[in-house]
């Protein structure tokens, strides 16, 4: 972390001091923490200390506070928080951030909260929460000023200052829409700030807009913001009216979860990655999967092998030279297979490579893999022919690495690329059941040619 | 993507189209198509059309396709502007972006461009362009608005209204200065449009303001901005003064590419990975040394292996046996080694682990390690024992698999620790290096243990 002396920030030291202490020495810590640091504290405290540092919290703490923390804590302070509480809470929060929240108390909770609610945002709390997470609806809020297209800018200010809460607070810029509450144009705060009152919204509106529908998978959003460089991205319905926006920082962060999802599941992973905070069982049962799958590839492998080896035709030292360079063939043969599909599944996570290009990206993989394998099979064979002095049995292991290697970029781009069309999630597949499958072939491969070679 | 039927954004397919007609539709197909777009098409266009279109757009249209472009297209794009033009580009652009402009043309064409800039702005763009890319200086802009603490919001207002070019233009909020410069609040723009003009400005700045110095890592600065939900974050000279400012768009897009560069380099390909943009070979060129570094590794497992099939003492049937469950064993620690290197490359990038906490998931990283070592080594040890009828086998097996998988635990947590304290970054070394060290490390496990039992 950036540590200058000027860094004054309150480290977790400081709050166990504090809470030793009276509650308005307390009191006045919490005042200068910041809600951020607050949430990472809070889960390492016991239910007591976190019960009085609530109560100790202005409402609009409480909302931070709520807003920052990871949904393991955020489950922990609801439970000590009555529904008047909640309530109180609800009212300072965007909407986008009440549904994630109220998803985490049980229905009859929900209910009695929304019930409190205004009207009119609980119907709009209850719509949003009918969205997948994982889509712009689930992305999106409801919450935003709209103006019409033939206002001035003056009336949009106007029209922000109106507003009331979230829709004002939160969200920067307004869109502008038609008679037909379609999006046609977004101006900024900075736009509005500078453009004299009485020029036509139309004048300054950025109208190159790509709307959204609330079914779209976030990703895709994310990836539109990403490329487009937009602040805001409006949600529309199948009539093409505008029924929510979703930030371009929200958007932006989507991406870096996805990529932090990608790396762990190419891995046999679990994303939730919570370290010191989950017990290692926990821990092992997220990842033991993937080393179960190897056991299995292993044991499959032995058997294979026990084929070729129970044969009487090849001598016992032949045998002995095929096995001890089996791993080298295997090795290399998943390296290269690994590296083809984390490309393809980041590729297609940052929507790189489009349904247009794939055919193309598959076929750059077996050119890359081609050419790996031959000069690694070539540069493997001649080492191997010079340490055993056998050049017969050089040239198959050269042989078996090249064919292994590309069938392996084969398997490393087309697995991913038949996932991605199948809607199945590519990263999940292109890791542990790519280095398998590769495995195995790859045992196969060597042994074929060897059956044929210096095992005849 | 996204495709609905009210999507008319148009494709690369119609540019061809408007590059076989006349000027004129040309020039509507590029006043209607986005930047973002254009930038993506130019790279697959010959020099010729390139120039055509280049001569087709505005100083505004040319600046956003520059600003949107990657590195390579802009080389080409600015070869084909004369300085006149490049000066004219640059006074529409932010100043992060002129500097990484600059920084691809060569130094006496910067030179003549800095030249017939405005004589201060050349002075803060000389002063940027010696910060290191990688570096807070790197991603901040000298171009921003800020006000003294005792202003009033509508003095504010006045400030950025007064304001002319990028500083108005592109950051978002206003910084609010004390008498000696330093940062000592940030207002957005919303605030600055919702809240009465005669308001102090103390009374709606955010006050929880974490300074960054110019020569702090990018990463840790975007590892801020994603923790704290900063707008935008100050940077300070040694005595406190704000000297520029990051926003927080372009710091999560540090966080996006690092996320992106980690994982490829984790699987030992490079991070700027084009598709078929680059050539096969120079693809081959960049994911070659991990395969180089498997041979080598291959090679010397073999080598070790020699040694122990060479014993006589040893039945030929149970080095057999051996080496035909090497695979399962070296697999198996492989990847517990990789899962664990990966988390914690992760860790480090996102700043979920700082340095208070490392020895505490090293720890955890063992644990995880021996559990899964124990689950993985009884279940193989029983299968072994099961499939070849020789449970001494199995148990030594079972044993080998225990001990490798709980070594590779400890290899992929301690080696990227050890990067990340000497500054070099982990996720070169923890993939291919750590996969090479836990396959070579775990045969030799497997092959003392051996020693001892079954091949006595």
């Amino acid at each position: 972390m950036t540590m200058h002396e000027e860094d004054k920030r309150p480290a977790y030291e400081d709050l166990a001091v504090a809470l030793d202490g009276g509650d308005e020495g307390l009191r006045r810590f919490l005042d200068d923490a910041h809600a951020a640091d607050l949430a990472e504290w809070i889960s390492e405290l016991d239910r007591n200390d976190t019960a009085r540092i609530l109560a100790l919290l202005s409402v609009e703490q409480r909302s931070e506070l709520l807003n920052f923390a990871e949904d393991a804590e955020r489950i922990q302070i609801l439970e000590q928080m009555d529904v008047a509480e909640i309530v109180e809470v609800v009212e300072e929060l965007p909407a986008d951030e009440v549904v994630d929240l109220l998803a985490l108390t049980d229905d009859a909770r929900t209910e009695q909260v929304l019930r409190k609610v205004d009207f009119g945002r609980a119907q709009g709390l209850r719509q949003l929460a009918r969205y997948d997470e994982e889509t712009a609806g689930g992305l999106m809020t409801m919450e935003y000023v709209t103006v019409a297209d033939d206002v001035h800018v003056g009336d949009a200010i106007k029209e922000i200052r109106s507003e009331d809460g979230p829709a004002a607070e939160e969200e920067g810029g307004v869109f502008v829409v038609d008679s037909k509450g379609r999006p046609v144009g977004y101006v900024s705060d900075r736009d509005l700030l500078t453009t004299p009152i009485h020029t036509p919204i139309r004048e300054v509106m950025e109208s190159n807009l790509i709307p959204v529908r609330a079914h779209d998978d976030q990703e895709e959003v994310a990836q539109l913001v990403y490329k487009y460089n937009f602040s805001a991205i409006p949600v529309v319905d199948h009539q093409g009216a505008l029924i929510g926006v979703i930030s371009g920082e929200d958007a932006l962060e989507v991406l870096q979860e996805e990529a932090e999802e990608d790396i762990m599941r190419l891995v046999g992973a679990t994303p939730q990655l919570q370290f010191t905070r989950l017990p290692t069982w926990q821990r092992v049962r997220h990842r033991l999967p993937l080393q179960l799958l190897t056991v299995m590839g292993g044991l499959v492998t032995a058997q294979l092998l026990e084929l070729i080896v129970s044969t009487p035709a090849g001598g016992e030292r032949e045998v002995q030279d095929f096995l001890r360079y089996l791993p080298i063939v295997i090795g290399l043969a998943g390296n290269v297979g690994i590296q083809s599909s984390t490309i393809l599944v980041r590729a297609f996570a940052t929507g790189e490579v489009g349904p247009d290009r794939e055919a193309a990206v598959v076929r750059s993989e077996l050119g890359v893999g081609l050419m790996i394998g031959l000069i690694c099979g070539v540069l493997t064979g001649l080492m191997a022919s010079h340490f055993e002095g056998h050049s017969e049995f050089g040239a198959t292991v050269g042989a078996a690495v090249a064919v292994a290697v590309v069938w392996a970029a084969f398997l490393g781009s087309v697995i991913p690329l038949f996932c991605q069309r199948r809607g199945i999630d590519p990263a999940i597949v292109a890791g542990p059941f790519l280095i398998t499958l590769s495995d195995i072939s790859g045992a196969a491969i060597f042994g074929c040619i060897a059956k044929f070679t210096f095992l005849k």
